[in-house]
């Protein structure tokens, strides 16, 4: 066996853990949520820079406020979900960066003066991180469901300002009944990595 | 504890796991990789679209083309990696979303018709996938070294096509002398999540 990682782990991570579309009652408290966090925060980024930011839509009415900004195929499971967090790039990230990355301070001037390298980097970047944190939600043995089905610039505008880009919604919980299709194909090794 | 993750295992991904800059002469093989990748591939995408690529730069006359496009202070640790990986996003994937996503096979036409909407959505959905594999990387007990300080148009020319955009350049082996930086601060949870 070429990995050193623990059967279970594979399994609760990825072999077995599944994008959720429904979910039970059971809640998701402030403490998974920081737990979540306090692992998934120490993936790496380029610089550290970190850029992922993480809105939680608890209230009844800030729920109400979202769905509307939804997919209609989206809307429903948004409405149900114990937890929905939106996930958005922090394009003004570079004003943290000499405290984040001490060992190269002025990366904030040299790489990231200007907004639109500040942008490209902030995506790519915050992307990385989202992809840990739908981990980390595996990983307090929760299902996520990730959804790109939504106004971007409808809940830009409804929940962060001109300085965040939305990236993605998640909804978070237990996996309620029949809360996946089955597994669908993956590509094969070599349909996806060529060696030069 | 929050967490079901094994703590073994959260050391093993994210708490121990660093980002290195040195590595050991021992190889990295073709099962590894496939490991790696038979874990990773299970990660969730918009669709199931999978666009990420990776091309594995073995031979010692392509690690030379690829050194000259990083950036300087880049160069030594990629020419000196035992397997370094370009990562890129494949923005034709969409050719095989009937095969990926049978639930709805004609998400090809009705999302993914346009080229400027496959970037978008390849770019955000490889990077997902690059976190994905990073993970996967140090789930083989190997460190991984990510980059993205390298001549992006160089790389896409020298090794790609036009329908592919590189992501990242990531070293992989057996962390050696000095391999990190001391560990950077991170940010507060309070500093990154907002509840509404």
């Amino acid at each position: 066996m070429s990995l050193v990682l623990d059967p279970a782990a594979q399994d609760l991570l990825f072999r077995e853990a599944r994008t959720a579309n429904t979910f039970t009652d059971e809640p998701v408290t402030e403490e998974q949520v920081q737990a979540i966090y306090d692992l998934v925060k120490y993936g790496p980024t380029a610089f550290n820079q970190t850029p992922l930011r993480i809105t939680l839509v608890r209230s009844p009415e800030a729920r109400e406020r979202l769905v509307r900004h939804m997919a209609e195929g989206n809307q429903a499971k948004t409405a149900a979900a114990p937890l929905v967090a939106i996930l958005s790039a922090d394009n003004e990230f570079h004003e943290e960066l000499p405290n984040l990355f001490p060992a190269f301070p002025q990366a904030k001037d040299v790489f990231f003066a200007e907004r639109p390298a500040r942008e490209g980097s902030a995506t790519l970047n915050a992307a990385l991180q989202a992809a840990y944190f739908i981990v980390g939600v595996r990983a307090a043995g929760l299902a996520a469901g990730p959804m790109t089905g939504f106004d971007f610039e409808g809940v830009r505008k409804e929940f962060l300002d001109d300085d965040h880009t939305p990236l993605m919604v998640v909804n978070i919980g237990k996996p309620g009944p029949d809360a996946w299709y089955p597994r669908s194909p993956r590509l094969a090794y070599e349909d996806v990595v060529t060696t030069v």
